[in-house]
């Protein structure tokens, strides 16, 4: 199989977008990836997309969305795996590409999660648990969470404060990142003292709902100096896992087996291990879930990954610097487009254009996209081209 | 890249299942198609859905289907194209195999839609439509493809009852597959006389809401013999291409530019044209959908499709039989599961598995798959193996 570069990026700001359709965020972003590599046309477009049937009576976005870009006629998809819809799709442009089906193909993670009231969201967002088992009593996905940070807690002896480091660097880095939903620094007092939404959850440990749309263009790695002469980046691996979907149904709800399987896949297709990362975009959609991952992901022992955060080992300057440009927490969480907002924001790192959240010298790094409470993830790891 | 070959199959019957959920049809098409193919681990499952968040409160497919069938932890995501999800599926699914990033990977379409209201159902087909210039306005998918008949027979000259035999054909051969909805046959004074539904289209014209779910297992051609002696058909084309989502983007409402593009990509690859299909699988979704992507995929010239049905030539006996198991029309048309029963059934016509419907000496068979009125159009030709 063939190697696979990114030659262009795009991205809108993630935001309340009342003056802005599901159509016009794809639009955007997609023309910012289309210019950013230099291209005019494409083989292919693969949609990221989660909840735009439900709240804005639109499926079909594949044909939808390459007609309004100008691309009327390409094969064209919507690809969905909750909230990890975004790099789902990529993976499979990634297949595509690495096997010859395609040369070149660009794929957008839109999501419009404002315009409806928050009892839609909050039921739409619910499609990435177990609809017979899970949704059918009520939960929500903070509550899930919820749940699971209450057993961490227990297990390993863990107060809610020392989950304050996540929310603390998620927002110190989205100051620097324009396309930030949420760029406000927050302090570990406030995190403690910010209101509750689901006991132990509270609004700092949970990323925002807002509207965005995030894309790139992928080719082989041969071709990509036709395209850009520098600023090429390699995908060094892709992967993905899955896992029950109800929390119930899982052996040991404390460990997130899908993180694991599809990290460790993708470092053996990249010859690399966690002490190889610079920079990792990790999925925190809460708090719990980037102390989760971290531990199977293999940064951190098991019951160990939130003290990271309190040492201060995942800012910027740390030894593992997370969410960089604000993670869902600060950049913001539209979810289907989340995992291609992700990657961009590496692909910006890898370039050196990531402004003042620049990661020094950073060569690899790696992105994590997790549906529901982890029963779909899609790890990349992305290394800079010379 | 690889030839692709299809090794088991697995189809339910097309019905209103108000016994089985979503899971439960999707389980028992798989483990059909497993069980088939006589395997038991696959590295992938690609599931083709449109409607389950609209109408079950659940998405996040890929994961769940992975896990109930058996095969947690398995790369798993959904793929939408509205109506034409299922083919989407395999499309991704074929290039997955061909380009060797999979070995063995399971395709599951499936749609459940009853157990729900009538006017659910219909709002969230027209998802497939353009939400802003389509469904706004309170048109629904049969007052569509109404008025594409009703200009189709102003157009052309032609009469309502001169679509009668597609509706004749479908259901005689929905008689012998067991898996039919309607294994009624009907006359073609009853499908004159059918109760009008959005004139000029009536009940008769019409393929009906039902449950269902089919699956299908490809691995590489040169290992299919590791899997089965006998009976593995070769995918000599897979192709996809869009049209403008509205129909009044098109420049002209009468012709299916998709299903052209389509084809010809497909004949193109197969190395054969429409003169060397023994078999068709047309998106009967409406008699007018017939006609049109016949003219379009070069089985008619413009304005003619239509008198194929009129003139035998689409019956079994036939020079260009279509529809051999029923079709959407009379098989049934759980959308998303759709494009899998076509495949499907073609691969039951290339092994002489076809029972009374059997297609006698048919060696190579098509499959096209429609999402919306024309916006994506899938095409496979399947080849028997020896």
């Amino acid at each position: 199989m063939r190697d696979v570069s990114i030659i262009g990026i795009g991205q809108t700001k993630v935001d309340e977008h009342w003056g802005r359709s599901l159509r016009h965020l794809a639009n955007d972003a997609v023309l910012a990836a289309m210019q950013d590599a230099r291209i005019e046309a494409a083989d292919a477009l693969y949609v990221g997309n989660m909840l735009s049937g439900v709240l804005t009576g639109q499926e079909h976005l594949g044909a939808l969305i390459a007609d309004f870009v100008g691309l009327r006629g390409i094969e064209a998809v919507k690809v969905e795996a909750a909230c990890g819809s975004g790099a789902a799709a990529l993976r499979l442009a990634y297949g595509a590409v690495a096997g010859g089906l395609h040369d070149l193909v660009i794929v957008c993670g839109v999501e419009k999660m404002t315009d409806t009231t928050h009892a839609e969201t909050t039921t739409g967002l619910m499609m990435a648990a177990d609809a017979d088992w899970e949704s059918v009593h009520g939960l929500t996905f903070v509550s899930i969470n919820a749940l699971l940070m209450r057993r961490y807690m227990y297990e390993y002896g863990v107060k809610h404060a020392d989950f304050a480091g996540f929310s603390v660097n998620a927002h110190r880095n989205a100051v620097g990142n324009p396309n930030a939903m949420y760029p406000n620094p927050v302090t570990v007092e406030q995190f403690t003292q910010a209101r509750m939404i689901a006991d132990p959850i509270n609004l700092l440990d949970s990323s925002g709902i807002g509207d965005g749309a995030a894309a790139v263009v992928l080719c082989p790695t041969h071709s990509a100096q036709e395209y850009r002469s520098e600023g090429a980046v390699r995908i060094r691996a892709s992967s993905m896992a899955t896992d029950a979907v109800a929390v119930h149904d899982r052996p040991d709800p404390l460990w997130l087996s899908a993180v694991q399987v599809s990290s460790f896949k993708a470092y053996q297709q990249a010859g690399a291990g966690p002490q190889d990362i610079d920079l990792l975009e990790v999925h925190d959609a809460f708090t719990i879930m980037s102390a989760m991952s971290l531990e199977a992901a293999g940064f951190a022992l098991r019951g160990k990954g939130v003290w990271l955060a309190k040492d201060g080992e995942i800012a910027r300057e740390g030894r593992l610097p997370i969410c960089t440009m604000g993670g869902l927490k600060a950049r913001g969480h539209p979810v289907g487009a989340t995992g291609v907002y992700q990657v961009a924001e590496v692909v910006q790192q890898l370039r050196g254009q990531a402004g003042p959240n620049q990661i020094p010298n950073a060569r690899l790094g790696m992105a994590q996209n997790v549906g529901g409470s982890g029963a779909t993830v899609i790890t990349h790891i992305l290394e800079a081209q010379d």
